[in-house]
């Protein structure tokens, strides 16, 4: 009886948490902000990642990913991404000069987010990307933009790039859960 | 009644978590791996940092930097590290080339990891460093190491880098936690 009793009060704790992950949106689909994503599970950071032959911005970049915990911990025990999953890249200056670093980059001023959410209800192709100043409800970028057909192209797992995410990576051979594209590039 | 067991529980939910936070040693002094480091709250990326004038080593490497969750909320209140406080950053490779990257870098092979851990009644000045593999029980790195100094010199909170925690240096402007140096460096 004492252990159904912390059973149930375990689910309903783990219950409260993730009901503050949840995407939600406003009446015209904005989506809502996530206060809380620095704060979630970091997955990796990269510095001024391109997908194009043209050399980057001249401005440098680092972009940290992070993932609402409740969907880490099924993408680790399963290899693959639940209903609601939602992917933040949150991007910063890389700057050299500054307190005692003579070298290499590291991150300052908060320069905006892209986020990547899975509402199967919601989307046709259950995946959406939002584009957010962090602040305001964002805007969904079109579905006709390039990130959606390169994401379902090159996405290592249902769209999202895991190969750059090595803990991730790891659990998906693992869990024989990775793109064929993926699989045979690698 | 129903709420004081709920919060009873809820208390012993978070006791639990805390302890699997907690730093602990083997009997010669080395510290047991901290095996949950990656699922801690994520305070920033650096790449290739170096805090001397010579070029930094040819191989580049990430620097993702993560404390325990606990001292993290207290930091968030009042700009100040709890002891028993836990910092922990993770080196992985920094390579261009690889799946549809064109440019920049992102992470790939796990190359060790260096804990900074208050204990103040262990440690004659609070704050110690070790060396770690990730598997096995870490060694101290000797107080006489240039970290020690550098940090306690340039730390801009409590012998930590917070100067180069962009959301955590912010709340110690807030909370005027800063040491002289970094509130007057910048």
């Amino acid at each position: 009886m004492k252990r159904a009793l912390v059973v149930f009060l375990a689910a309903g704790w783990l219950h409260a948490a993730s009901a503050a992950e949840r995407p939600s949106y406003t009446a015209d689909g904005r989506m809502l902000p996530l206060p809380g994503y620095r704060e979630w599970i970091f997955l990796s950071a990269g510095l001024d990642m391109t997908y194009e032959s043209e050399p980057g911005p001249s401005h440098s970049t680092f972009g940290n990913v992070f993932v609402n915990p409740q969907s880490y911990r099924v993408f680790m025990a399963t290899g693959r991404w639940p209903d609601k999953t939602t992917l933040v890249i949150e991007l910063r200056d890389a700057v050299t000069e500054g307190s005692i670093n003579k070298g290499g980059r590291y991150q300052t001023q908060f320069r905006g987010l892209e986020v990547h959410v899975k509402d199967e209800k919601r989307f046709p192709g259950k995946w959406a990307f939002f584009s957010s100043d962090g602040k305001e409800p964002a805007q969904r970028i079109p579905a006709a933009a390039d990130c959606y057909t390169c994401h379902q192209q090159h996405g290592a797992v249902d769209t999202t790039f895991v190969q750059f995410y090595p803990t991730l990576l790891k659990v998906a051979q693992e869990k024989g859960t990775l793109a064929p594209s993926a699989a045979t590039a690698r």
